[in-house]
Formats: C-alpha cells, structure tokens, sequence
C-alpha cells in the first residue's frame, strides 16, 4: 500500500512529461524523474534531511556570481563532470586525453612564441614547451594553444582580482610550423578548491580535504580537429591519487624538471632555479 | 574501454566519501554519487546540456529569497515533496491522509472559533467547519488548527504584499471540547504555480500546465497525536486529475456546497450566495 503510493507519484510524474516539447526534452525529463524518485526512495529522507538539501542548494545558488560558479564545482566534487567528458570525448588511443574545464577560464590575451605570460606573479620560473600533432604525427601549425594555471600560492588570477587587477599566468599562442610552441611562466602549486562555501560544506561532511594536485591548463584547437580540453598534472604531487575532482589520467602526468640558475633552454640567462614542463599534444580528427 | 573509464570515475568518487564524518552522511553521499551518475550515462548529456544544466540550477538558486523558495518548487513539479511526503507518512488508514506543505506557509494569527479571516480580500464567502478526531472516534479537544488559502484571484496574502500588505485568508484555531471548530473566509481558486522563474521554463519544455486545483491547506497538531499537514480539494475542479505537484489523493477531495443568499449555519445573515466546505480530520496517534 505504502509502496503503491510512491509507485504511483513517480507513474503520474512520467506521465506529465509525455507532452515534452521535443523527444530530448522528454528523454531527459523521464531519466531525471525516475532517478530522482530512485535516490529518494533509496535514502528516506526525513522532513529535516529533504528541508537541508532544498537548503544545500539554495546556498550553492546564492553563491554562484560572475567569478565564482558554484555548481560547476559541485559537479566536479561529485565526479559529473568528468562523467560528462568521459561520454564526450571517446577518443582515438593515439590522441592526448581530456580531463575537466574548470571554472578558472577566461579567454587569454595572445602572445608569441616564447613570452613570459607570468604578468606581475612572483613564484620559481617554469619553461613550457611541446609540439602539437596529428594522429598520423604530422605537425600542426598555427594550432591555437590556451593556458592556464594558479600562481605558485595557488590561486588564479581571476581569484585574487581586488588585490592585482589584470590577468596573469594566462596566454593564447600559435603554433609554429613544425608545430612547436614556448613560454615562461611560474610553476602553479597544489591548492584546494573554494572551499568556504557549500560545496566545501559538503566536503567536510564526506570527509574529504578539498586539494587539486599541481596542474597547467590547455585548450587546443586547430581547424580539422577536435578541441582538446586538458591538463599536465607534475608527477610526483602529493594529491594525484585523491584530485578533489577525479581529472587525473596516467597519461596526463609528466615529470616537471628541475634546472639550476643559468642558461634556459632557448638561451635566456635565469638568475634563480628554474623548472621545465614538455607539453607535446595529439589532437583527434574533427 | 570507455566503459571502463566511466565506471573508473563512479568507483573513485564513491570510495571518496568512504570517511564521511557519519553514516548517513556516506549512505546519502554513495546513492547521490550512484543515481547521479546513472542519470548522466543514461541521458549522455552534450557539453552544451551539461552547461544549460549548471545555468538552469544557478538561475533557480539566484530565484530563492525571503519570499520565493523556487528549489521548493522544482521539487513540488517533480514529484520529489509528494514521494517525500509519502515516505515520511505511513498512516494507519483511517487517519487523515497527508499531502505537500507547498511554500507559502507563515505562522498565522489566531482566531476565536467561527471568526472571519479573510481580512481585507474580496470574493464568494466561504464557510468551513469541521471536527478533529482520533484514530478512535474520540473528539480532540484544543487541537491546534492552521488555515490557510488563495484568494478569489489564485494568490496567497504573502504573494502580494507590496499591493496589499498583511496577512490575510490564514488562520489559527483551537477545537472545542468536542472536537469541532468553524470560519468565515473568502473561497479561493485553482491557480497557476509561480511560473515566471526556471520551473516555470522546466514546465513549459515538459509541456505542462502550472496549475494547482482548487484547495485549503491544513496543519493540524495536538499532544500525543502527529502533525496532519494536508489539503482539502475543490470536488469538480479540473485540475484535480494533473495537479502540477501532484498532491491529490482522493480521499481528499470535497464538494463545496453552494447556498443562495440568506441565513448562515452560524446563524448570521449573508447578503451574496456562499459556499461551504466540510472539513473533518482523524489525527493518527504519534
């Protein structure tokens, strides 16, 4: 009796969508009801625990703005994001993998090969270099390559906009044609996701520490290929095991060198210790 | 192999919440993980979907204020406060059957017995008395009797308060010894949900009407009995088969009777047609 009750709101619920306005819209209606009554059979909530949730959400809107977007990173602490990816980009084996977006881009300001995007970022020098190919190996030239990274305290510029306007640590190239590229920049760090709002709140409850490991942005795009979303995570950090988002793949992970003060690799002379990062890419077929 | 990347991301955000501080909190944040990621593997989102997802979720966030609970509302419309309700109200049956709470309650004044609470508003006057009861047939003396309802135009007092400010159409009573109680108001009809935000943008993609039939909201509440919050519906109305909250139970459904001009059950004289609704409760022992 009990259960033919609830059997009967999520019956009456499919059928109110059946005059969605197209087949995507009743297909998605239909999946979220059913899996949506499954969650709340399974839990029980109580009229306290379904009050939290209504509650939960209603604070992750509030808090999303212009520079902070707090169910894109709700999604990401629940894996949907990258379950997203997963189902977008099937790609052929030979291609570079894809891993989440993040809420952290803003279209770059373009540079030449070999700038140093750091801006007014202070942190260890980083020389990033690679080359962007086909699936055959062929070079790509004039590959339109973004990036993005923290800063070595682990915020990005767009976080920190009231104490250093401006961006930073941000650069769209070109690739040459053998389909290299270069730049400076400062090594990002390791660094935890906002986490004094609700989706930090929800962390706490699961137990979670809130840490991304150390990673450089790409957004790769060439005509004639597919657009490759990425990160290079450094081998070595500490949270590889346990991204606060689940975007780390093995094939992602690359050794970040370590270099003494002197001559770099494309003759500059560095006063300090530098690092260096190769980033070569294998774009899919459009 | 994409399979295998997909069930990889859903295995590590479950084993992710494996030290949640309770529980409950692991048991809640393992189904949400699970029918969440069932829901993105069946429906396949795009990337363009995932976003109109996160921009959907955030427009009903940045809806929500002191006087709005728009996520209360995408709730009512998928079924999600009546499965709720039903898992959370496992009645004998004789008891009173129960439905949603909906969002416009505020504590209301109280009343005496067979007092007038329609305050300012206009429309058919309505008379409702009834008696509380236990499971036994016992009159329940001084039960605790929230009233509250539209007007005549389909809005509630606390939708319009820049127009008309005050409460208006919402009550408190207490039951006599015998269990009965009486009021005046003004008879309220079937409306449309608030469907100027994102619900209403859902509702209109599902191909669904906003509407709610005719009804009265009671909450009703006596030592040693559990709190009835309920409706009682408007016999005839005919929204009562597609209630956009899907709240109807049958056995909550009422004719309200229309008298000519004349003589009330209360014995006042009333000079315009009215109408009246009987409203008899069985409160389940708690």
């Amino acid at each position: 009796m009990a259960n033919d009750n609830k059997d009967a709101i999520t019956t009456l619920a499919l059928r109110s969508v059946e005059g969605a306005v197209s087949l995507r819209a009743r297909q998605i209606s239909e999946a979220l009801i059913r899996h949506l009554h499954a969650f709340v059979r399974e839990t029980e909530p109580s009229d306290d625990e379904w009050t939290a949730g209504i509650d939960f959400l209603t604070r992750t809107g509030h808090m999303c703005s212009d520079t902070r977007q707090e169910f894109i990173l709700l999604s990401d602490v629940l894996g949907v994001s990258m379950m997203v990816d997963a189902i977008n980009n099937q790609l052929p084996p030979e291609a570079t993998e894809t891993t989440v977006f993040g809420p952290f881009y803003v279209p770059p300001p373009a540079f030449p090969s070999g700038a140093d995007i750091r801006g007014p970022l202070r942190g260890p020098p980083l020389f990033i270099s690679g080359v962007v190919r086909a699936s055959d190996g062929a070079p790509v030239e004039n590959a339109t390559i973004d990036i993005w990274h923290s800063d070595a305290d682990g915020f990005y510029d767009v976080q920190q906009q009231e104490k250093q306007p401006g961006l930073a640590a941000r650069g769209r190239f070109l690739s040459a044609e053998d389909g290299s590229f270069s730049l400076w920049t400062v090594r990002p760090t390791s660094y935890p996701i906002p986490d004094d709002g609700p989706v930090g709140d929800l962390l706490r409850l699961q137990g979670r520490h809130p840490y991304r490991p150390e990673h450089v942005h790409f957004m790769i795009y060439a005509p004639g290929f597919r657009k490759l979303v990425t990160h290079l995570f450094a081998a070595g950090d500490p949270y590889l095991g346990s991204d606060v988002v689940f975007g780390v793949k093995s094939s992602l992970i690359q050794p970040i060198l370590s270099h003494p003060a002197g001559r770099g690799p494309d003759g500059r002379t560095i006063a300090e210790a530098w690092y260096e990062l190769r980033a070569d890419f294998v774009l899919a077929d459009s």
